[in-house]
């Protein structure tokens, strides 16, 4: 059951939504730039509200890396002001025009892009995530329900205050951004498959498969990132070895960092003395399969290291008797993230490529490539392990859909049926 | 509980799905073209166990209309013969290159389509549907597990017999068509969400909505068709006319078919009794709320006729006083299949089409063309109504998704992070 007031603001942000539909990009830019100067000129009181979310959470105790999360400084405060400008300066999703046929004289069919309608993105502790999100939505010309966590209410009612702030007098009117406060109301927020289009939960892989499981509305997220390094038989070992570490060790908390490593048999008693040494250098704890025990001393891995996401400096090691045995492992425990290969056979390479099933397979880079700013996409939305697209890192493409136009002067499809029927042209005019 | 049978079943088809991933285009239109061999072949085999389920269909008395879809004549069985050798002939989705990205140097980014993998197709009656979707599945590099209607089993034992027939000694293994036989059959589909990718349920709109309620499985397919045509208060009444006769009568029981008339309130009493003499004419059946009752002799429309699907040669009919009303309705109402406008009013039309929210949006034209061949898409695999993409009419691309490929000689991310970061270039490249 729906509160009355949740509904209130469901329908508020839609009717934003079908205001924002109508907009072009000069309108948008003009509103993010308001709420870029609101968010300046408030920002005492944003810092203030934080200190107050800050001094609630150190009295409650919490973690001391929720509470790193929680802190927002004066410099990333600046540093989120600036990503909105630099959102501003993206390319607008809303309007792309991705297929122009004539269907027949005077019938003209267009498939253009066009905002999804309200999003609803419900993140952990950081408080600029408002601002992100902010930007992101309106720029895709969405309305954009927020659900922040409980230890951030105070920083980030503050902050959409200032981004209402910054909106009035703008096109885009303040109801477009709308902050939910209390935990009760992500249950009901699941529930409203009438208002809200997409779902863009952030937090723990379990929290994601929750949202996916408890809604009707689609979830754009991922729920793990186990990703896999295979070392095939014919290498450039010190090359390997470089990608081995820098998959792991780089950030062993994101979602792209690798979680086991596959090694064929062949190549294992050259490669794996080495590249274990360079690995616990870096602080990394490794497991191993028995073929892997016999090589190099490690804790004994068993079958539910192959399912684990560490996400932290912990290594599963896996020795292979081929390139097939690799990626069959890799698709019955990987989470479809980003799988690579390093090899020197480029035969090896492309059938990896093409047989192994995830959002990103890579050849001899590093896993944590994958990433929307590496990409080059400027922003991310978030990185999808569905399969289907979106898929892999999301940027503001990723909150449009499109729609066909069908432009006439009178035609009916009985002209173009039965014995008599006329031809289409069917003709592809220039995007 | 899925019976071993069943996931035997979906396992050989997701090992043959993982060798038909590697197949280019020529070993793929070289097993259609077998299979229509095989068909040609087994055209006497295949019309007698058409007649075996005719018989027995015949004497448990199953309705006409049905019995009709059912049978499989020669004439039939040739034209869809044909439809695989069109589907032959359709360009291969798979291996589409749509992003080209050099992120630095020899650090080299694609995005390229590639298969779903394994499908899973519910339909009804038809038996010719299996013909169809095995083209369709095999040209886009997935396999699929096929269950048709009980009353088509003996035709579609023989058809796939013929196709896997066809399919030996060619690049694809037989095992990527499976047909299942029971009806508990379709539960345990549903459950596969480890081995199918993909459900397209063919059927009516409940059929449709239990799968997608019931399943953590992909749905493709459409629910409703609940579609509107707006005349607006500037308009050219003969072709109003004309467009609201096409949309509603030319084939009623199309999910693309109009069930409301929205009529301006200011163009009404001119347009609304020669259209009604016009639809009459065609045997529709009008109904219509007050405003309507008024100027032409209608049964009563309630509140219940607003949200109802007719696929009937039914009218609803409804005056409204401005155009934002009209897209308030079709908002409320409509089902974001297809939905039309008719005006002269070139400003009232740009409203309508940024504003309505459905797949199709048309300007002075049926909504009856909303159809993948009439868009020139050669083959559809269905009409969507979900928001995110596909949507719409849905060729052979929907059967696809994509993949990210970084092609690298070393590259790692620590060379590209901290104080001494290297820049990315992020120079396209061309696709």
């Amino acid at each position: 059951m729906v509160a009355p007031e949740l509904l209130q603001i469901a329908q508020q942000a839609r009717a934003a939504a079908q205001k924002l539909v109508t907009l072009d990009t000069l309108a948008k830019n003009q509103a993010l730039a308001a709420i870029t100067e609101a968010l300046q000129t408030q920002q005492a009181a944003i810092l203030q509200a934080n200190q107050t979310d800050m001094e609630r959470s150190e009295q409650e105790e919490l973690p001391m890396a929720l509470l790193q999360r929680l802190k927002l400084s004066p410099d990333k405060l600046a540093s989120n002001i600036q990503g909105v400008r630099d959102v501003m300066n993206l390319p607008d999703p809303v309007g792309q025009r991705q297929l122009h046929r004539e269907l027949d004289a005077g019938l003209i069919l267009e498939r253009v892009t066009c905002p999804l309608g309200v999003l609803g993105v419900i993140f952990e502790a950081r408080p600029e995530a408002v601002i992100q999100i902010t930007a992101l939505a309106l720029k895709s010309g969405n309305a954009v329900i927020l659900k922040g966590g409980q230890e951030a209410t105070h920083s980030c009612q503050v902050l959409v205050q200032a981004i209402h702030r910054g909106l009035q007098g703008t096109a885009i009117p303040p109801t477009a951004v709308q902050l939910l406060t209390t935990r009760a109301e992500i249950q009901q927020l699941l529930e409203l498959d009438q208002y809200v289009n997409l779902l863009i939960p952030r937090g723990s892989n379990a929290f994601v498969r929750y949202i996916q499981d408890h809604s009707r509305i689609p979830v754009l997220g991922h729920a793990d990132g186990l990703c896999h390094l295979y070392i095939d038989q014919q290498v450039d070992i010190p090359q390997a070895m470089a990608l081995a570490v820098d998959s792991k060790t780089q950030y062993p908390a994101a979602c792209n960092a690798i979680e086991t490593l596959l090694v064929h048999q062949a190549i294992a008693p050259e490669f794996l003395p080495p590249c274990a040494a360079a690995l616990v250098a870096q602080g990394v704890k490794l497991r191993g399969d028995e073929a892997t025990q016999k090589i190099i001393p490690v804790a004994p891995a068993s079958e539910a290291d192959w399912g684990t996401e560490y996400l932290d400096l912990v290594l599963a090691i896996k020795i292979v008797d081929s390139l097939e045995t690799a990626i069959t492992h890799i698709n019955t425990y990987g989470s479809g993230h980003t799988e690579a290969i390093a090899t020197t056979d480029a035969q090896a390479a492309a059938q990896f490529v093409a047989q192994v099933d995830a959002a990103g397979v890579y050849h001899n880079c590093s896993t944590r490539f994958a990433d929307g700013f590496r990409y080059g996409f400027g922003a991310e939305v978030g990185i999808s392990t569905q399969r289907l697209p979106p898929r892999g890192p999301v940027g503001l493409e990723g909150l449009v859909t499109y729609k066909y136009r069908l432009w006439g002067n009178g035609q009916v499809v009985a002209t173009y049926s039965g014995d008599q029927a006329k031809s289409f042209a069917h003709r592809d005019l220039p995007l």
